[in-house]
């Protein structure tokens, strides 16, 4: 499939910053036909968020790749009208304002639908459009706050600590676009569009997987744990002579080869207070210092190999560096792809992790530049001439 | 939609433990027929890891509600066969087995595809079907490590730090969910299935999103920053009388809020080292100090209190114990939904994040007992009588 698998979808995309961007860059990648719009003159916050090159963002450009740019001002009633002829010709509208925004511009799931009863409306928030918080402004660092990843995550006896990207904002990304691809499944039953509605706080909970099944056996909140896994070990990281590196040892047989064929210990193997897993992991103190007494004196390179020798997972803690010159992760899994941005000049984006074999994900473009598809898009898609647009323009309506 | 977004697609699910299970589980709740398949007598790993009721498994409870649970011993020809019948009836097969397993038993994707040229084959793996690592053991710390995310997560001078839940396999179920939806979506244009190769380590490497920017504009990967962000200032934690709690203060407006309506610190709107966004970026560890001499003297609930009345967006750190009971997460979003167990008796599972308004998750019965839905399935799809699948548990087949 040169075009990729969602070739067939139009998706009218009103997103800014990370969550709604993010699920229209997968959109895109898979080849949905993503028409970003964006407030004329001014544009998606993020093209001021740095990094920044030659004056345009970098963290604009990254998420917004594929993507059509057109402006169009939605406050004013012609805006609205032509926004609503787009509407006529779209699959999906994509949106992360904070819930009520759309209504109040007479835009909202209500009022699409009477122009196009198959559209499809999703929204990602903070809090979600319903429920006791659904006012409240929500950004990633208040979903992994409020969604519990905070109070699992950090060293042990220190402090609450975020993933150091904007995960409650991924995961939201991530979320919504299993909504649009679920509810366009629908619409081939019922010939009807639907609103998907995603939060972030939502996203980040449901993340947290059996972690709050622990939290209901016991009736006691996880404590900071570091890098280790409460139900195995030796499954943690490891200090080496020069850094730290992680080993992965999940069932007995694992253990066996790490004690016998990469520690040359034996006795460990043989020990009561190591015997099976469960032990283990009561005694996982004891037990990581018999281990970094070996790796403290080893490079994490050196331990690494040693143990994948052993056939026991284990792995450098790569830095960003690192995984964009990685053979495996930058090149044979294309993780990161370069294009020309007419400003930017050659820059790497990030790229798609869905492999579909038949119909990969393609980074054909860079971002766009703001209202760069004006023409193209409004040409294309509602016939309008260039005189048309130009007036429009004048008229601060594009 | 009574039945669900999915009510059409019928799932055949190898998958254990988590990335997979995760998929699949999404799947069941929008209304997927997901079949799990389990090898007889013992059953997904997952069964024996704890936390246990009544000697069931709450971590495998959790993940596998809304499934069904058949057993079949694929390694036996009539066993293959049986499983070549189901994949004729099938939409879907997920797998998350070391690539080349389903190969080497001759139940590949180019096996499957001659028996139903329409069925979707969608594995998740640690480091995918191909490439240089392709073969190597993958588990979520792996992901963890070698997909950048540790490098970038943890307390400023300390170590790298991993996510306290299993997010690399939470990603990669993600990813995998989206990219089973988009091949369906695909097949409603070709007629035809395809495969879905999803790694954890792409998935990781996916969600750091702009931070790779940040090292692409410096040549310096990014230092371990605590829980504040590069590029917005005051956004992080700060420290309370009885805590932690954080504040996201994204613009020049809502600084001046917080400054003026929650600091009562006129001045620091006017101090020269603090003037802009960017200005507070670089003076972050002086600012913060100055906020935390108001927050020191305030509980957590209070700080947040008269900074969100402030309209500034500020949150608690919630632990798994106040999610679980927070009325806005676990009931208005259900994002914990009781089931009654067999076995393990009354039980709350997470609930499903993506909202389909028309069509919502549903979490409609427990995950199965080892086998449970044998006859009823086996007798559904492939016409097998109770005296035929008798016969067949006898020889080991189911």
């Amino acid at each position: 499939m040169e075009n990729g698998a969602l070739s067939n979808i139009v998706v009218l995309d009103l997103t800014r910053v990370v969550a709604g961007p993010y699920c229209t860059a997968v959109l895109a990648d898979l080849g949905a036909e993503v028409i970003k719009i964006e407030i004329p003159g001014k544009g998606d916050d993020s093209r001021s968020y740095g990094p920044f090159v030659n004056g345009e963002s970098l963290y604009y450009a990254n998420l917004n790749r594929n993507k059509h740019g057109v402006t169009l001002n939605m406050k004013v009633e012609k805006g609205k009208e032509i926004f609503r002829e787009l509407v006529k010709k779209a699959d999906v509208v994509v949106e992360n304002y904070r819930p009520g925004v759309m209504d109040k511009l007479g835009l909202g799931y209500d009022n699409l639908k009477e122009v196009n009863p198959r559209i499809v409306y999703a929204a990602v928030s903070g809090f979600g459009s319903y429920g006791a918080y659904h006012k409240r402004p929500g950004y990633d660092i208040i979903s992994q706050a409020m969604g519990g990843l905070m109070s699992i995550s950090g060293p042990e006896g220190g402090s609450p600590t975020r993933a150091g990207n904007a995960m409650g904002d991924i995961l939201g990304g991530l979320n919504l676009t299993i909504g649009i691809l679920a509810a366009l499944n629908a619409r081939q039953m019922t010939g009807k569009g639907q609103r998907v509605d995603v939060s972030l706080v939502d996203s980040v909970v449901s993340s947290l997987e059996t972690c709050t099944q622990r939290y209901f056996a016991t009736n006691e909140p996880p404590k900071l744990q570091g890098n280790r896994y409460g139900h195995l070990s030796p499954y943690d990281s490891f200090k080496s002579k020069d850094g730290m590196f992680v080993i992965g040892c999940g069932n007995q047989k694992l253990f066996s080869l790490l004690c016998l064929k990469a520690l040359n210990r034996p006795d460990l193997l043989e020990n009561p207070m190591y015997l099976t897993n469960d032990l283990r992991c009561q005694n996982h103190k004891t037990l990581k210092a018999e281990i970094e007494k070996w790796s403290e004196n080893l490079t994490s390179e050196e331990a690494v190999d040693v143990i994948s020798a052993a056939g026991v997972p284990a792995a450098p803690i790569l830095n960003l560096k690192d995984i964009s010159e990685n053979r495996h992760i930058a090149f044979d899994r294309e993780m990161f792809v370069t294009v020309e941005h007419p400003i930017i000049g050659k820059m790497r984006v990030n790229g798609n992790p869905i492999k579909l074999l038949d119909a990969m994900p393609r980074i054909k473009s860079c971002a766009p530049l703001l209202g760069q598809h004006t023409e193209e898009i409004f040409g294309k898609f509602l016939g309008m001439s260039a005189e048309e647009i130009n007036r429009c323009r004048e008229q601060g309506i594009l």
